[in-house]
């Protein structure tokens, strides 16, 4: 699995997205984050795992407590994909603007 | 699955990312999209058929021919959901910045 593979794959999931949204707002320990979710904590552990391993966050543990924060950079990687593809569309559409306005002119 | 959780999910896939770059070019039949693929026509077919269901493309058939095209606002609409992500952990980043130049301004 490439990057992008594995950080679409990791978004496909409501509650992992959920879990993103709250980190984006700032780092917490995993207790934290398992507070508003009706989920059992192993069950929040294997998206934080899942979560870990395409890099769109890390955790570090200190003493007895995991604290996990967003990586931006392959938030930012994805984004940069889907934009690059949008663009290429707009571009596209631009061209055949301009083209149509030539044939208007020219007829 | 939500349309976010489905076109995550689709874009996981790196033969399905290619067909989506292919399409951000212009519309093309299915045979066309086969082309660049050492895969076998089922196989594209079932990435056409989870491209289409979540929605991140489309296709006609006339006659014979299947001609797909891409759907950008499935494409916008997950870039929004990543940006708004981005945005949020900017915003908070700023915000820190701030506290800290006030702090220093302080003592």
């Amino acid at each position: 699995m490439t990057n992008l593979d594995s950080a679409f794959a990791s978004l496909a999931d409501p509650t992992r997205r959920a879990i993103i949204s709250r980190l984006c707002e700032g780092p917490k320990s995993v207790s934290e984050l398992s507070d508003p979710f009706d989920i059992a904590l192993p069950s929040l552990l294997k998206h934080v795992r899942v979560l870990e391993e395409s890099g769109l966050i890390s955790s570090v543990k200190v003493g007895r407590i995991r604290t996990c924060k967003v990586e931006t950079h392959a938030l930012q990687a994805t984004k940069a994909w889907l934009q690059q593809h949008i663009t290429t569309w707009e571009e596209r559409l631009d061209r055949m603007e301009a083209h149509i306005e030539t044939m208007k002119r020219e007829t």
